[in-house]
């Protein structure tokens, strides 16, 4: 049976999707697969909104961050990272590995960081600052356009993870002036994982010509330069079906309109909030810095309420990662989800509530 | 139009591996997955003939070269590596990416290595012998199964890029005394790209237990763990689908068995090879070293028969790879492959050569 997939990715999928992934079994070095690729690279500057070129790597959004790393930075260097939750402190982990000077401004988990929390941090010697955008692991989101703002005049560089958010909250790479942008394609982009995603700014492509982290299936400038060519390719070989999925799911997204994408995950989100509240369910999230993506709702009885969600409603949803383990559910809202799974999923929470009450 | 891809990878996926990728959309962290993960990791050691777990990342092959690289060795680590061709080039330049000190034994293109060749190279202060097994640039092979034999009671850890041959060609990890075997999803697997699988012996184990160099995405030992779990999974998010069609592949070779698998590889070669040889077509490998999934055929007229098979017959076949530009084309006859799909690429090929000559 196909389960309703409401967490925080993998998401649903549509047919038009599947079909497409399934019917994209073409050599990579052919004109049928650049044809494919190049609509995949046009419509990734249109959901980052950027007109630089977004880079995709076979691999997981981890991938995405680490390729981030060791194409911007050289060992030493020292950044200031914000950590809102576990893939806050994966980002720093990952850069600590590859041997970066990490500061580290720890905000309360549940939030996201305020402007003069950043001000108070960020130091001249901090060669880039690095953040999450929307935290999977608690449903907060850093208010990454203000951040922009303020960034904007600064010699950092802006590295953004939104993993969980492009694609379905507003985010706008070139005016909100952010230099590294990461995604994946099993989240917002209605895509089966696989894929990472990743945009370089001006300033950014700047950075990656004199970083000195070694770099080999990671390397950026290799990547730009194969899908610049008239037929665009990857250096190695790339995950094809997983490409045909990913460019026939953003044509989807083409067709709605991204401001449209946009409201209509603001107008599930709120009411599927408003919807768990009338329930008596808290949130585990400050109300200030609520995700467009995820809803993290505080309970304890979250692994009996998922259990019964899964086998007697056939939804998947999620529970507390890692040290957050026991404290919560998280349901994903985003990407290919709308009214009518978001009321199968409320009729399924109800329905394990009343159960484990 | 579904084109007959007699390329060396990605090669044809059936229909039923297809199907299984479509259907595969389950959430990474249920049992489901676990189960479909299972019954992978549970193939790849049959077709990688080993006791040892073999490892998955979402990755091109090249991918799992570098993990390898980055599990196994320290920086300044000096090794002795075989080129034979492209990837064998590749193997050592990743090496050298990462700070190893890497001897090359160049050997002339379009053969493999001696016994004699290797003894004379490989030195007491070499931490590890890594080549290609299968060249997919040349068609040619290295002995890997007499050289596992003279490595056998050596320290050296023997690493081996299996990318273009393992599961068409015979090769037996354990028995053949292989510490690292690395291939991937879309080439002699049937399945579609963007999986790298990688075996690792108890004596590489170690070596990982030592090894420096720094890695997170790649880190062998976090997959491991994982892989290892009551319901199995993967650090950071699978690719779900293409582990579902792997899953799939893998299981019509374990209904075939993996010995007719190789006489069916065996036969298609030398058979599609003797006709060949009756269209006056010269190969470029040496008569001693062909390989079982490919077969390079020397000519200058490569791009224009190539050209004429893919529009005319709809058959892709690839050319000659960086400086073999021109020398050659390349059919691949791996995976899954059959007698009627090599006439038809013969009876393209005739046409083909009709017209060009």
């Amino acid at each position: 049976m196909q389960m309703l997939l409401m967490t925080p990715g993998p998401t649903n999928v549509p047919e038009r999707v599947l079909e497409k992934m399934k019917n994209t079994q073409c050599h990579h070095r052919t004109k049928e697969f650049g044809r494919i690729f190049g609509e995949l690279n046009e419509g990734l500057k249109y959901v980052f909104q950027t007109k630089n070129p977004v880079l995709t790597f076979p691999a997981a959004g981890t991938g995405g961050l680490e390729a981030a790393i060791v194409n911007l930075f050289s060992p030493g260097d020292r950044v200031l990272a914000v950590s809102i939750g576990v893939f806050g402190d994966r980002f720093i982990e990952i850069g600590r590995t590859f041997g970066l000077e990490i500061d580290v401004l720890e905000i309360p988990w549940g939030r996201g960081a305020t402007l003069e929390e950043l001000e108070g941090a960020l130091k001249d010697e901090h060669r880039a600052l690095i953040l999450t955008h929307n935290e999977t692991s608690t449903g907060a989101v850093n208010p990454i356009r203000e951040i922009g703002e303020w960034m904007k005049e600064k010699p950092q560089l802006y590295v953004v993870d939104a993993v969980s958010s492009l694609g379905g909250s507003e985010i706008r790479m070139d005016d909100w002036h952010i230099d590294v942008l990461i995604t994946a394609s099993q989240k917002a982009l209605m895509s089966p994982p696989g894929l990472t995603f990743i945009g370089v700014s001006d300033q950014g492509w700047e950075q990656v010509e004199k970083a000195k982290l070694p770099r080999y299936y990671w390397d950026f400038k290799k990547a730009r330069k194969d899908m610049e060519k008239p037929s665009p390719q990857n250096p190695y070989t790339p995950a094809v079906a997983l490409i045909g999925a990913a460019s026939e799911a953003i044509k989807m997204m083409q067709e709605e309109g991204l401001e449209a994408v946009f409201e209509r995950h603001r107008i599930l989100a709120a009411y599927f909030r408003q919807e768990v509240e009338k329930l008596g369910l808290p949130f585990y999230t400050h109300p200030d810095y609520l995700s467009d993506t995820i809803t993290a709702i505080a309970t304890t009885k979250g692994e009996e309420i998922k259990k019964i969600m899964e086998t007697k409603y056939g939804i998947v949803i999620a529970g507390g990662q890692d040290q957050l383990k026991g404290t919560m559910i998280r349901v994903g809202h985003m990407g290919y989800v709308n009214q009518e799974m978001i009321d199968r999923t409320l009729t399924a929470l109800k329905g394990a509530l009343e159960e484990v009450c």
